[in-house]
């Protein structure tokens, strides 16, 4: 079979799964995930050996410290991931919800009731707990789902799909619910962007490159997530003790994503008394700061920020730092160099906040609070299937109930139309 | 310029725009609409004069009478149109609604907060009216738009932008909220695909051939609209006088749109009592049926239906017939040739209605109804941009909701996240 059949027949077995798994019940999708947690337990050493070969490859392919942490599974790693199986379990079905129903006054009673999308195909970086993770959420919502996982944690994705499909047979539901691209060839992903007559949407999570990539060319739906260049905003009316540590907690509590903050922005009128202690408490703790020349004028040790400088998602322990006139350059820089995900601004004035509010199109918009929380967990979502930055469909961190859509149903008694 | 420039510095002006626009309150675009309104009524003999070069041209190009005639305006037509924005006027302004608002154990108030999608492009057929009908629903809920009409209908559409643009000015609004793609060339509207920079979403509206180019082809987010192969399926414990009435009304009342049925399924067990009865009403107002061999052994004047007739949606006074051994076979039968668009059974059985409605996969199931209900207008949503059948972002008619996205606001005291 070439790589293109072996998809379709994936891909049409996904489907038909697709049609008994939207009518599992509950109790049913429930006891396969705690079965599945069960079996990541149990089978605990089987998944460490597959995932040091992975490690070995990858300290071979000579990845970096961060990437080989994200790929490495340790015994606590697989109980996080067993108990993330279990929380899914614990939250609420939102398949089978009706939002909404009223009656029109030709008596047709008519209601939108939420139903899975269908078959999810979801391409991700080299992070096996995503594979359980994600799995377990598109079983919840009664999705069944294509896995396509970095191609370094292809040995520790196996036999977490491996698990993951014993525990469905074990639980009478297809193990075509769950399945993993077996190639590591990259080719594969380029399939899956022609597969529309199977697959309802493409979730690409990962770097830039690979979202614009999937983005110019899937003709699947996509959803796009990640890619984060948030700003912290320090107001000229900020209690500079709340800006210092939301500016701070912004980029320092966890710098590799997307929600942390790459950016600050201080209204000129601050920036000599808020500017100089700012930098000290970064310089404490390493993080290089950036700076335009007015910046610099105040603290002269900081390197120049590019242009480049403001349109980077660094990622790192890095933030440039850019002086604004007043309010309006600081929403007109946001718009230009944001990327829609994630924005904040630190002020105690009331018609300065509901302005914020208003003016920034983004995600997720705060007043006085750290951009890190945008997540799921954090807004009371549970768990998440990664962060959308683009306004169709869903927009911000994606629970269970942005895995769904709805149909109408519409209830009569031999109504015609005139 | 070339057509790419223009497209360009269009999409870049609606894009300014629609900030503004954003902004815009209630009041502000409600007064647009009245007033553009207004304009139409006072103009009508520039737009019957522009129409008439139209209708000109589509005569010497031998267009079909119906096309004709969904080019053609009259003074009753563009009194329509005035009113259906004086409707849109009065109805709720999506924007600014706050759907959900919950606060956090650590005091973050979170709320989602509905916002424009920003700048929507909409490819369509010939229909003056449709340019004056989107123009308001785009304006209604905050959006600029980008305008692609039949190129049979240029001159139309030219005036009526024209007016559009001037009732703009007059109120204050930016008259690059609504544009019309200046030419006729067919590269415009691939140029119109690659524009994912400044357009948020691209509503092809027509026939199949041109939404398969659009979802093929674009990188703009797509919402597809329209094909309808729909079915009315009468169950063997149908109220067989319900079912003829339905049945003729979802074929015969206007087969030229969507939500007619093109496609009749009936259960073995009551297709000798039903059929003939059913076959004569259709006769007698001239609609054409093609049965299954078991349908002709009962009806034997009718053609014979080949497999093509269960793909088709003939939107036309044509309708093909299947006799089905039971439930199974029908739901089977949907899911293979259904455009996931409207179905409906008939029957009085409870358990079978609600097997229905769960196992049918389209934009809207219904039991004891016509199909024809799915619009905007009958399920009481207002007007309509359309009728997706994707199942991302919005699902069956489109109402001035789904032409609007959320974000999130988060107010907060100095939270950070531990």
């Amino acid at each position: 079979m070439s790589i293109r059949e072996e998809l379709i027949s994936q891909a049409d077995a996904a489907k038909k799964a697709a049609r008994k798994l939207a009518k599992a019940g509950t109790n049913e999708k429930n006891k396969a995930l705690n079965l599945i947690a069960d079996k990541l337990l149990e089978r605990k050493d089987e998944i460490l050996k597959s995932n040091e070969k992975d490690m070995h490859q990858g300290r071979e392919n000579d990845l970096s410290r961060a990437l080989l942490d994200r790929l490495q599974l340790t015994e606590a790693r697989i109980k996080g991931m067993a108990q993330g199986l279990r929380e899914v379990a614990s939250q609420d079905d939102p398949i089978g919800e009706v939002p909404e129903m009223w009656k029109r006054p030709n008596g047709l009673q008519i209601g939108k009731i939420r139903v899975p999308l269908g078959v999810i195909g979801i391409i991700y970086e080299a992070r096996p707990n995503v594979t359980v993770d994600v799995a377990g959420l598109c079983l919840k919502s009664g999705n069944t789902v294509i896995l396509r996982g970095g191609s370094n944690a292809f040995n520790s994705n196996q036999i977490l799909t491996n698990i993951i499909q014993d525990g469905l047979r074990e639980s009478g539901l297809p193990i075509e619910c769950v399945q993993l691209i077996s190639t590591t060839d990259r080719k594969a992903v380029d399939i899956l962007f022609t597969l529309n007559d199977y697959l309802d949407v493409l979730i690409p999570r990962g770097g830039a490159g690979l979202i614009q990539k999937v983005v110019n060319e899937s003709k699947v739906p996509v959803i796009e997530t990640g890619v984060g260049n948030c700003h912290v905003y320090v107001n000229k009316d900020a209690d500079l003790t709340k800006a210092k540590k939301i500016t701070f907690n912004a980029k320092y509590s966890r710098p590799a994503v997307c929600n942390s903050a790459e950016s600050l922005l201080v209204d000129q009128e601050i920036a000599e008394e808020f500017l100089p202690e700012m930098a000290r408490i970064f310089a404490e703790s390493n993080v290089e700061l950036r700076g335009c020349e007015r910046t610099r004028k105040i603290v002269p040790k900081i390197k120049e920020a590019v242009e480049e400088d403001y349109s980077a998602e660094y990622l790192d322990y890095i933030m440039s730092v850019k002086i604004v006139e007043d309010y309006q350059e600081a929403v007109e820089h946001i718009y230009k160099y944001g990327t829609k995900h994630s924005e904040a601004i630190v002020t105690e004035n009331y018609t300065t906040a509901r302005s914020f509010l208003d003016d920034i199109d983004a995600a997720a918009v705060y007043v006085n609070a750290s951009t890190r929380f945008t997540d799921g967990g954090e807004f009371g979502l549970g768990a998440e299937t990664g962060i959308s930055t683009q306004k169709l469909h869903a927009r911000g961190p994606m629970g269970l109930k942005e895995l769904t859509t709805t149909k109408y149903i519409i209830m009569g008694d031999g109504q015609i139309r005139e």
